[in-house]
């Protein structure tokens, strides 16, 4: 993700990446009160992309801003003609912010909320062979984690800590429970049992977690939706993250407990890799 | 703070207010990744500037970003001067984001920071006479509340609450305890001793708050810093709110209980309040 687009909407406008400015006054920057959403292209459609604008949705109806969802989808085919990706790979970020008002906490009256979002190329790989080593940190985050937001500092600093220790990710650990990570989740596999924190308030409710769930079903794996104890990292056989740009990624290392010594992906990871493939 | 100022002061430049943009790349908008600033200039001079600035440069090495805050204080001389605010009233915000960077949740390289600011008329009373009636919620928000940051959509979401009620403030419970306001510090006084959360990572250790605190010590005042239990809110004789705008705001209410019957504000507050009077 790490490169600017061509080409920005804003607001029912394109405009090239470098000219797309918001006022000073938006809330999005005063405040971070506004909601995001990231979903990829791939082979010419956008991933669950129904799935995604009706998560957008949720968040959106969650702190209040008004802003018809439906009307996205002649949008972004604007957007991706404009960024000549009508039929790449890439990836679409969209953010909705309440709108610009002078700065007072409570929510302005009468105000648009801002519309902003982008294209960039992005080919994720079928498989994600990356066997990642995380580390973890207490999960300090508000208790409203279902909420996709922008005001997202939390995230960024534990992001921040596994960058430092070039990790992959970060994993929260709340109350002794593993949750999920800066901007994934996270699954755990004991005698080909899926474990996976519950989609509550404490976690956002990945797209891809959700996928992730319905192909054990399918795998007729089981899966209980609880969160597993830090401290009982040592009975798991295997870990996964998952994510719309992760896609699944093998963990093979939590601080300093090692899922598989022989760096090998686990059976169960590998055989959801694959299931989750021939959903492209 | 309802209104637009007529000035902003942008990365060095002075720009009128409805042209003051941003990049949307700003880690501002994006992520909610900066910390910001309020103060207030009365008769001439910014009270207590020097403890302001003093935390912004806390809060800026908290989240490690680098900037020097010394070469404010010419900045805001030059933008006063632009707002044609040089010795009136009036109040000052500063905010400063990590900076434009292709959007990735860990810290970019080599990116400078954005420094906004903006100073609009404010006439602050000399005693705050209001008799506040306040609500209370859930203190969902994240533990570095110590943190001033722009990520407040937590905090935004509380003050509506409030505001929804007709209500002056909201008041979080952490584990039933009181800690503070959406954006003010709380305290409470019980047979003459005054009692407040401790400044540790579940509050905003404010400027007043520590103003206050000082006051009650010369006036030989006992302070507690203890947060009070919600359960136990019928022993307390007195409340107050603190903040940069709000000063010292007397508490009438809070849910269903009545501090002042008879809509007086307490002997304590109203002592302090002569008190900060006197520090203007």
């Amino acid at each position: 993700m790490n490169q600017y687009p061509e080409k920005v909407y804003l607001n029912g406008e394109i405009i090239d990446a470098q000219s797309a400015k918001i006022s000073v006054f938006d809330r999005g920057f005063l405040f971070g009160d506004g909601i995001y959403e990231v979903m990829v292209q791939i082979n010419g459609r956008f991933f669950y992309g129904d799935a995604h604008l009706k998560r957008l949705k949720f968040c959106l109806d969650k702190i209040n801003i008004d802003f018809n969802v439906e009307t996205l989808s002649s949008e972004i085919e604007t957007l991706l003609i404009a960024s000549d990706l009508v039929t790449q790979d890439c990836l679409l970020y969209i953010q909705i912010t309440r709108g610009t008002a002078p700065r007072t906490h409570s929510y302005p009256k009468n105000v648009s909320p801002t519309v902003m979002m982008y294209a960039v190329p992005k080919k994720l790989p079928g498989i994600n062979l990356i066997n990642a080593s995380v580390v973890t940190t207490n999960d300090y985050r508000w208790e409203k984690c279902d909420i996709k937001m922008t005001s997202l500092l939390g995230n960024v600093m534990a992001n921040e800590l596994a960058m430092n220790q070039n990790c992959f990710e970060t994993l929260f650990v709340r109350d002794g429970i593993i949750t999920e990570a800066s901007h994934c989740n996270v699954f755990f596999i004991k005698d080909n049992t899926v474990f996976t924190y519950p989609a509550n308030e404490y976690i956002l409710n990945g797209i891809t977690r959700q996928i992730v769930i319905d192909l054990c079903n399918t795998l007729n794996l089981k899966v209980i939706e609880e969160g597993v104890k830090f401290s009982d990292l040592e009975n798991y056989d295997e870990a996964f993250l998952t994510g719309t740009s992760t896609q699944i990624a093998s963990i093979k290392q939590i601080n300093n407990h090692f899922f598989n010594k022989n760096d090998e992906i686990g059976t169960i990871t590998k055989l959801l890799q694959q299931a989750y493939l021939e959903l492209k």
